[in-house]
């Protein structure tokens, strides 16, 4: 274990520790001005999205200082995913209610390279301050795309297939892991899966080149299927129907919802999975699936828009039934 | 007084208050996508900063609305004043100890109008989420300017004249207003002129051509000229010898330490002025202060920099004077 000497000025936190991330980024300046340049390609433009994480509420004071860097980085490049854009750079503005240790940043900034490492992008800039309060890391990301073809979150039709990649309620049972809270039906292997995807969540990069050439909307699911679904229809004035036994699981969560609907519902409109949420005209749906999987993320049909607006979730004999829990508001 | 009620849901503060500071940015997606895209011009860059502001740091939580909005935003811009960039647009993540009311939120989106149409930027995206701890406000700003003319840091050469824009020390006699322990030999002008530097700095925007032709290196005052320019300095290997007689001052800072030498030294070494300190070839000086006087912007050459690393203070008297207190570190 490091030493825990706490951490002195703000200047022995960001050269000690976050310059070496800012190496492979001429415009980063070694994070020795006040500002940074990032430019797009000819006739490309940046994509843009800031997502702060917070201690208490998207991680944990005591979770490994490198998935918390992971995940400040993962939230935000997810994002960019579903927009099919490109990661290019980011910013990281840091507050602390105490100084950190060199143990602690020194995994902080292994986990941070890691990321960044995996999803092709350059740390350029930011800010570390003290205040009271949580640990907050508020991360900005810039990708880049062709000018007026990011794939928007509100351009869905009536017809649309409505496509999920990977599988959904993972996080919401590796949360119930992290606590202690889990069936204990898991074995070791399904608690280790459900716990690392609520704790290092992936980016769906390789979903890029389908999005592109057949999404005709796209977002990802960071705060569950009923609540981010919803916001891609109201937005389109346009309602969904989605067959509850269509949705993606994995072995994990089918184990731990055997025989308990209600917890299945609770769990796919749980946050944090970082799935991206697609619409497709199904006469390009199967070329999608199949450009997906080249990429080496699995996509499934879950339903499709309608021009009705409400939103229906059909259980397994085509009957409605209700949506259970509907997602997180931070309000 | 409007009514006290708390908003409900993300949206309604999303949607009912900040969607209209999005309505001259097409990119912005009416605040209704993830992400937004933002496009520099051609063979222009982005030039990009995030510095967060927290209640009880940067300001009090019971300052005007309009006045946080102000600063939450300006102290962004400040910093590419500095960098000679011409602000387009930034994303706003709010983070609340509990919901505002209407009555809070009007304030403070009209606040941020004017900051935004003061400054000619544009509301393109953002996040708001409640968790304990003060209120943050995280703003990442987007300027641009032509691929590598950025105005830096860390450039200044040997020989080069130091000038500061406007008047230093305001903001700390404004802090001193702000909390009733300013000097009773103030005029309530004065007050009032000092607590609006506080509350609302002004990004010194008009410093731009001026920046652009002649400017070696820049930086915005933001923790003080001692620590700022230390900074500036260091990172250039150089020193500078600065006369304290030559420090432009306000009627109020003069009138408040008139007679006490430390307590200047303490005003001009504080932090929030969000003044430009730059350094020019003193063989265009006089071009350089020619043109900011164009821009509506009042400089004073403050001292010069040399090749020995110390940074020397020098009194009326041309004598060697320490330079008090050094300006703030957040850790």
């Amino acid at each position: 274990m490091a030493r825990e000497v706490r951490l002195k000025g703000e200047e022995s936190i960001v050269q000690g520790f976050l310059r070496p991330l800012a190496a492979g980024w001429p415009g980063a300046f070694g994070l020795s001005d006040d500002c940074a340049a990032v430019a797009p390609a000819p006739d490309h433009e940046l994509i843009v999205k800031t997502d702060p994480i917070r201690a208490g509420v998207h991680f944990f004071d005591d979770d490994d200082a490198g998935d918390i860097a992971w995940k400040a980085l993962a939230v935000n490049v997810s994002d960019l995913a579903a927009k099919a854009a490109r990661p290019l750079a980011y910013t990281l503005a840091m507050s602390f209610p105490e100084a950190p240790t060199t143990g602690w940043m020194r995994s902080f900034a292994a986990g941070l390279e890691q990321a960044q490492d995996a999803f092709g992008c350059h740390l350029v800039g930011g800010d570390t301050d003290r205040a009271p309060g949580p640990m907050t890391l508020a991360v900005t990301v810039f990708g880049e795309e062709r000018c007026g073809r990011m794939v928007q979150r509100t351009t869905c039709r009536a017809g649309d297939d409505v496509f999920v990649s990977g599988t959904l309620g993972d996080a919401a049972l590796g949360l119930q892991v992290r606590h202690d809270q889990a069936p204990q039906v898991l074995s070791q292997e399904q608690r280790r899966h459900v716990l690392q995807r609520f704790l290092r969540p992936q980016p769906r990069l390789g979903l890029r080149a389908a999005l592109r050439a057949y999404a005709t909307a796209a977002m990802d699911l960071s705060d569950g299927l009923a609540k981010d679904l919803g916001r891609m229809c109201r937005a389109a004035q346009f309602g969904a129907r989605i067959e509850l036994a269509s949705i993606p699981l994995s072995d994990a969560v089918r184990t731990a919802c055997d025989a308990k609907v209600d917890s299945l519902k609770e769990m796919i409109s749980s946050g944090d999975d970082y799935e991206i949420l697609a619409t497709v005209d199904p006469g390009s749906s199967d070329q999608f699936a199949t450009l997906a999987r080249a990429g080496g993320i699995s996509v499934a049909r879950i339903g499709n828009i309608r021009t009705d607006p409400e939103m229906i979730l059909v259980d397994e004999s085509g009957h409605k039934t209700d949506w259970g829990t509907l997602g997180y508001d931070h309000f």
